[in-house]
């Protein structure tokens, strides 16, 4: 299990309550990988220690893990999700992509709907998408919180949705904190696609027949919102990127760099748990020979 | 995609309501692999089959499956789960593991238990044994009955007992005959070992250290349950291998060989639903080249 990992994560990380400009942070692959060619094997050798510390994770029993991503239209989610959770175990790792809140899930506080996906002890779970849409989609569209009826909120005026941001945003906090107390791991990344990279791709679903199911007229719309969707990231990713559940910056304009660097963090988090598989005490050891010894003699 | 597949799944196909006797059928590697390498080449193709057609299965939105994986202790559940699905996108599959009932789900029908994991369409769930382990562990011991409450059953009495198994089956049948006619594919696999190959295995969790925690002490008292295991299994697969919803015997002995065998026949069943990739309609065809224009104008 190769212990050396190419990035320094804390070139991606966000700090907390630190002013955050996304247009000042480079969307294109760094120099830690050299090509595409580097960029498969560093993947394949972090994806390799992913899925033992992931084996670790499942047999140990004492911890686990929350990965959250989130970015634009076409930043790459889906493939990333494919190409770096793919190798592993199937039975300990789930992914829940979070769509459009349905009638019931808007009767409830936004924090309701994820506590069902919530990985138990010895698992993975990935969100695609997150209940973060609630200080992301909602906060470029606010008219989207006329159905959640929370008492108190005039739409129509700033203050009162800034409060209602920063409420948010505490509350994501406090939720996530309970989490990480608990023994969840949680890992946040943005992929960070350019909006020239976007419109790259968007054409591609437009015009590759394979991909056109991808494509989402909507998704158009939501480009020419793209300065109001990189505020609400910049102002989501500073307030709720905690010690504890910090957020992670990943250029994404080269997708073979962002899953290269995602499963990179995602191994040497799990790895540094220092996890072992459960230790059998002296009195069963001896109870295990004996079993065995019965067994051999059947 | 090699659509050549080189099992005869007919081979491993329960009859429905044809007496089996599972001693009488081989669980060493037929002869359709030459080798441990030939199978696992043979394993990479259909694997390889199973992801293209999983991602059809997902874009066509038509159809879901729901896979049914059984078999007695250390017969190779996890591992097969772990080579066959291991390559298959995880947004697009979910893997649940059923445990003894909690007090809950003793309070309900056996059927209401998997019902939350039912896979949506576009999606595939894999039960690592399921609701018929309520007429298999449960028919071995009957005692597990006290707690579910059923009216006008007498646990004491064999022809209680055997109208409620008939009963079960029966109610099994009913069920996954509405699953099937509303989209769901659904392949169920019994892992056949032989009860030397079982012993080999046990003895190997109870010897080496890495294995030690996947060791159960009650999988030795149940392994002296073997043959009334196996007569469960007989009466089980003979009285639920249907038509729409068929049982594979798959000879397990040889890890290699079942794990090929089950991603053949997985490939080779959702490429017979002949999916495509969702199709544009010519008037959507013009509005996709206008949006594309007006993109590439920006």
């Amino acid at each position: 299990m190769p212990k050396n990992h190419r990035f320094d994560h804390n070139t991606f990380r966000v700090e907390y309550q630190e002013k955050l400009n996304l247009e000042k942070i480079p969307s294109q692959a760094g120099k830690e990988l050299k090509d595409k060619q580097f960029g498969a094997e560093t993947l394949a050798a972090d994806v390799s220690s992913l899925q033992a510390a992931q084996s670790l994770l499942y047999a140990a029993q004492s911890h686990s893990m929350l990965i959250i991503l989130q970015g634009m239209d076409a930043a790459g989610k889906d493939s990333t999700i494919r190409h770096v959770m793919g190798g592993v175990n199937p039975q300990g790792c789930r992914v829940y992509a979070f769509k459009a809140p349905n009638d019931e899930e808007l009767q409830h506080h936004f924090l309701y709907r994820p506590v069902p996906c919530l990985p138990a002890r010895g698992m993975i779970s990935l969100f695609n998408r997150s209940y973060y849409e609630e200080t992301l989609v909602v906060r470029v569209h606010p008219e989207f919180l006329v159905p959640q009826k929370i008492p108190d909120i005039n739409i129509e005026k700033p203050k009162s949705l800034k409060k209602l941001w920063n409420r948010r945003f505490k509350e994501i906090n406090a939720f996530e904190r309970t989490l990480t107390s608990n023994g969840t791991i949680i890992v946040k990344f943005f992929l960070h696609v350019s909006r020239q990279e976007q419109k790259k791709r968007l054409l591609d679903r437009l015009t590759e027949p394979d991909k056109h199911w991808k494509f989402n007229r909507r998704d158009l719309e939501e480009r020419k919102l793209w300065p109001d969707y990189q505020r609400a990231f910049e102002e989501t990713l500073t307030n709720t990127s905690t010690e504890y559940a910090p957020w992670y910056v990943i250029p994404a304009d080269d997708k073979w760099y962002a899953r290269a660097a995602i499963a990179d963090i995602l191994a040497s988090r799990l790895e540094s748990l220092d996890l072992q598989y459960p230790e059998v005490k002296p009195a069963d050891r001896e109870m295990l020979r004996e079993i065995a010894a019965q067994l051999q003699a059947e």
